[in-house]
């Protein structure tokens, strides 16, 4: 039986069991989907890519808010059940150092991470070019927006939730400034969450279809004793557009550049009028997977269509077991991904 | 209160008041959408971008028809309550200057506007290139062709329903030949609708992202005391697409080529099955907006996917306080356009 | 009356009468649309684009089975009504001339042809690029793969049921790797199945936009007294992707390379749910037509949206005589199509 | 002996009389090429696609100067000879209606016309994307800039040397912001340089290869009997770039949107290094031909390689005879234009 | 020693002995190169990309002549010495079976081998794209136009000079309509020249840059003891566009399918003049070798620039021994090409 | 008088007057150019974009050594008047930290800096995707590896040759894999080459056409009183590809994001044959500059068409006068580059 690591109970998760007729596949859907359905709010279009983290014996969310001028902001977002969700009318109040405030153009795909007792978000901004944003906060209250990790153009960044070998480890995704036709999923470590280096590769697009154009990690990963459990979001072309689907891997625990099993198969991949329809049709992108340590559930928070905010389910038990058993690594994903 | 100007009494006009669980924007959609589904005439396959205009104390309508061999021309339709119309077998029968047939090799999204006592038949059509056609009428039995007012390439052209400064009016937006992933609404003005000059830039795409691709004039302007109510189109790009919303703007009466007011969020973007999914999914195309000069209620017509005809409602009073209050102009917004 | 030639009776044909508010054209769906749904069978997340013949009394059908890898590869599955399907777990198990096992790394779109008493699958595969694959069986349980008829890049190929004039006739339509935004059909002869020659042009798009992009070979052809009816797609390009419809033709008998008839209009196009929203929006994919000797009805097996096997109906009078009444061939259709 | 029109004598003409080893074209090359070479004034780089004018016993040109910082804009260039020239130090100074100045961001490929009795400059210049901007002046001192006479995008316009039909005549190419890979030339006719319509369609790039791209007019028009004489560039596509090369075309005097001899090879294509070779390779660019009413030699300038200025010659017997020789029209060309 | 085989003495081949100063790769210049310059015959603007083969005593081209209409046809040529060449002034006068004349389009790189007696001429044509064509002559004064071996789209096709296995054998390349930016080496078979099959893979652009686009055949292949002597042209691309690069492979001699050995450098790049500046600069395009049974001298023909024909020379041991030397296979190039 | 800092006397420096007819830019070319021609080593076939620094009483140098393969390494030269060099024939031989051998797939455009007694070589390479890689050395023998500071996609990185607050200071340019349209100046610091953060944007293209594609930095910065000197490339796209010019800004001593001075016309563009043709037409890429502390001359070492090395002169005196005689900054350039 495979075990969770560092994750405490979370009893106030919310859960349905699995279906009589679903396929053979880990996740199955929360049949109340969307969760968080359209103008959720005032000048609030859509939410959709959204993370969300247990607290205070509820759970908080930082969301990427579409507003009604089109451009998305990082929102808070509050529940008690993890179904049904408060939404803050203004945008995160960031600050720098000095305690100014800083005004983003946009920010995007929000990712949250709780280490060694801080809240980082995380999320994409324009640095010139699309780049990895970051802010902690120990109150969700007062945001302190971080160094910029890197240059631009990058996207999809996400923390470990603990150190590895005494660095903050960070998942990212190098990219281009448009619809990105390419993207590998890379590791970089830092000291101090200041400096940024120890680069390395950690898995690129397979020749798998549903995942063979671009892969970007998705939830902050889950420690368990087999490994690092990640969710990420596959994506292929078809001539109609690009559709999202989501894929699991374990990463090694000490050295996490290393891919010790790859799923081969999507976990989940757009089937609903939900996923199917919307802003951007034919996406579901994975933000976050809350574990509670008791019952070993897993809840899936994933945008669907860029247009709402969706929820899956499993178990460490199922997923784990399914992602082993049909695994298909290669050489350089096992690699430590240094060149 | 603001007031219209040069606007008769529509009491056929069609109308639904604002549903309790609205929004906080302007446009509302009537519940019945929409007004004209597929198939509605032998040969036709789509009826959508289409434009109504009161007349005979009913409606007419000059209705892009797309055929059942894909090739779109334009048809008349009349309707009595603006909700069920009949349209006719056969496309407007255009006659040059000597009564001689004129045959399009296609034609599409028309716009309809009366000024002087004269009905003009503005679209897109083929001259060695992407083009604007003309034609006029007064009895909608016998059509003359004008001159083509422009060179290609150039859509979307609609003409103000009165002459300003004594010069016949025009917007347009030049374009390419194909997708044209750019495009910015110009004015130009003729005094016989032979010769044309005086261009005028009125409007770019701005950073507002649901408009930040492109923009075109949707319906003819609706004259208020505050200044030309312009209902037009903006676009957005996503990794699967674009997204046609609905934005407004309020024009300076006198030089309508300065914008006074811009509405930096839409008025309506696609969210319904209707809207969403069809011949090109997520688009909302506005085309004719027909105010009554004595409740001053807007009903508002706008193609729905390019696939259907759907209708949304608003009052003067709701759309010109909501742009106004929302306003964000640029100073190329505010200038002449000249340069 | 239009006469079947060298066509048996299949009593066990489905069957649904013209629905009274169908429009003029002359394929109308079956009301129990998607024959095959999502998930059909363990491993397998989408079946579409598939061939069907007569078997036994009931039916076999040569599928694409799009695996939960994404890869998609060529399923057998039986019917007893060509309604409700069973389908293998296991992809077909292509030998090579010695027997030795040949595993493909994708194939997909298959056609299923009987000519001799021999019956022949027809996919497309990688061959350095998309290329054209075929094998025969006598048993459904022995497949031996044939050479490979041409170079790359060529997809959509359909044998015809019999030689013509005592050669194997092949029509496909080259391409390139990607997405293709061209296509032509032509057409290729065998004395043995081994060795080609004899290419002639057959059709290009034409000037009706519903086909103005490409167009591929879908059924393999009905041979009647007017000529062989043919089923094939025809694709139209928008600013969000290809729309697949479905178009008819009519091939001289004696030199298919002639066009004699072909229908202006599509005879279906995507309209419902199934048709419009999936894996790729807004394709009708025709790959069997089965005609029943006795009844001179027909059963079109069509791919819907890449995700699901729809069914529609027509007669051999209906269809045969709305092609001709609709009919619109260019030079180059008519010609041998040889330079 | 084909006769010049309204051509008075230019007894100041430079002239080389054909090579002996000069191939069968009707062009032969200035031994001295290039004209005018690089940084022939402090702060400008390169100048080409100029235009020159007999003036005052000597010439005058209007010169598109690419300073050191890459933008070009208009420069006058005085010479006795037609040989040796001398650029002034600053751009010309634009004036508007009021005599305020006008500051333009960028002009270049500026045509000078005289047009009874008034020299008319006309260039692209940015408009919101490129377009057609012009000026007037009788003097050389004072420029007044006219209406721009036509929305974007379009360049490479050249007004005819006198009205036609009592209306002023303007060739032009409507194209997009970009390299621009299409381009067909129009004409549009103006009764007071104010505003535009008329507009007629005049050729499009052929079958033949030279000019299977793109055309656009080169020099001011020619009377002669025979109609209007054209020198024109013909643009065609290698996988290493565009080809721009010379071409000729008789216009009709009195309907010029028809074309009565068009050349099917072209006069002059880069062959030199300096045509061969600069800032763009392989460009020879005709913006001006000057002829001789007296000896009825021309004299015709060209851009060569998008850096330099280059010279060739001809006779109205030679060029109009080859023309006609090797004339090839298409119904299209002989058609009056009009859709 | 290595042996050529099958290869008659050929005493007026045209050779200069390698200069002193040459690089270490095998094969270098004639210093009067170009052989055939610009204008070598009334209405011909460039000669370039023709094959060259020994007849009667001297030499007999197939040449590509664009004409200066820019439109390529095949034209012959005659030379005592290699030279110094006469062009006719009509290209060649193909006819069908039946002695009508056949009139392409275009024609272009030709290719000349002399199997069994008869000469063949292949070259790239329009077949509703672009495809390969054939003819054979005895005489060269009467040319058979041969059924087109394969359908569209395909170029640079090369007949091996004698039958193996008893069936011809041709190599070609499968491409697309436009500048093609990959692009195979493939082989194909047929028993009489009208039905071809057999396909086999014979290499694919490498790891090394200069080859790292496309390849495709370029000289008939020589027969030696160690295997055939491909000559073929490898491509790399810039920001600036494709430069050719000469490259050589040994096949094997039964089944050349089946790569040896393969050089990982070019044996010739662009470096000249002649090579680096014309209509397609960067152009060093292989298209005859031309061996001498005495003396195992290569005069190798190649064009330059898309302009001009040059000629390089090398001797069987040297080109042999550097190719082996520096050779480099792929598991595929190795492999028998089928799948 | 402007005063270098910290820049020794470098009495070996190749050196040539300003000519008499030199324009008014202040870089003049060397006369012997190229000082580095074809084939300049065996198995070399080019060499450029190539590095120079004083060494041991001559100069050293780390060369893009483009091998007959088309693939790129790092290799060194020597030299003792900086003209006439010798290479090696080998590239440098990497090592780990561990002295394990490194092997590139391939390396380019080094860049060469001493920094507090360490020279360190610094160029483009594969990190799964174009990245930049980083080696030191201190006596160009052994060179260690180490990590690569910045996740791809990445080039054109260059370090000051001194630390700057304390820390390593680099600049670079984000990009993308391909031909990269487009391109800023970033800045980035590290306290240990090992851990990168600070990142900070310098420069964007401007609106000077020269440079209004992409820039990236050239040649390690100068040290002076004004401010470090930079000189730079900056590309402009044509129809027929990319122009590099070198460029020249001053940047802020203490905070080098911010750009003092920038000068708004190139300081030497493409103009001579070996600038205008080669493997890349039309390139001048500065890769070094070696400025005298005694006599403040400065020796520019540039690539010429990716083919040859170049040299270019300069006095300290006459480029920042120039500089800041022409210079034209934007806010963005002035400001710290954080966002």
């Amino acid at each position: 039986m495979y075990q969770l690591l560092n994750t405490p109970p979370v009893p106030q998760l919310p859960w349905q069991d699995r279906p009589k007729n679903a396929s053979e596949l880990p996740l199955w859907r929360y049949d109340g989907n969307p969760v968080i359905g359209r103008h959720p709010q005032t000048g609030i279009a859509r939410v959709f890519n959204s993370a969300v983290l247990p607290y205070q014996g509820g759970f908080i969310a930082s969301i990427r808010g579409e507003r009604t001028n089109g451009i998305p902001l990082i929102f808070l977002a509050r529940s008690k059940d993890g179904l049904s969700w408060e939404i803050e009318k203004e945008p995160i109040d960031l600050r720098d150092k000095n305690g100014s405030p800083v005004a983003l153009r946009y920010a995007y795909d929000p990712r949250l991470v709780l280490v060694d007792g801080v809240y980082y978000v995380i999320w994409c901004q324009d640095f010139y070019g699309a780049a990895i944003g970051m802010a902690k906060t120990t109150d969700f209250v007062h945001f302190e927006k971080l160094e910029n990790p890197f240059l631009p153009f990058n996207r999809n960044a996400v923390l470990f939730p603990r150190k590895i070998g005494g660095l903050y480890t960070l998942l990212s995704r190098p990219s281009d400034s448009g619809h990105t036709p390419f993207g590998d999923i890379f590791l970089s470590q830092s000291p101090d969450m200041e400096f940024w280096g120890h680069h390395r590769h950690v898995m690129s697009p397979s020749g798998n279809w549903w995942e063979n154009v671009k892969i970007g990690a998705g939830a902050a990963p889950i420690e368990t004793d087999l490994g690092w459990l990640l969710f990420y979001h596959g994506v292929t072309g078809t001539c109609n557009g690009f559709v999202y689907s989501i894929g699991g891997a374990i990463l090694d625990r000490d050295e996490p550049s290393r891919v010790l099993y790859r799923c081969k198969t999507f976990l989940l991949t757009p089937e609903t009028d939900y996923e199917q329809q919307g802003f951007v049709p034919n996406v579901c992108f994975p933000c976050a997977a809350v574990a509670d340590g008791a019952t070993r559930r897993i809840a899936l928070y994933y945008g669907a269509a860029d247009t709402t905010v969706a929820l899956a389910f499993t178990t460490v038990e199922e997923v784990l077991r399914y992602i082993t058993e049909n695994s298909e690594t290669s050489e350089e994903d096992r690699s430590s991904g240094i060149r």
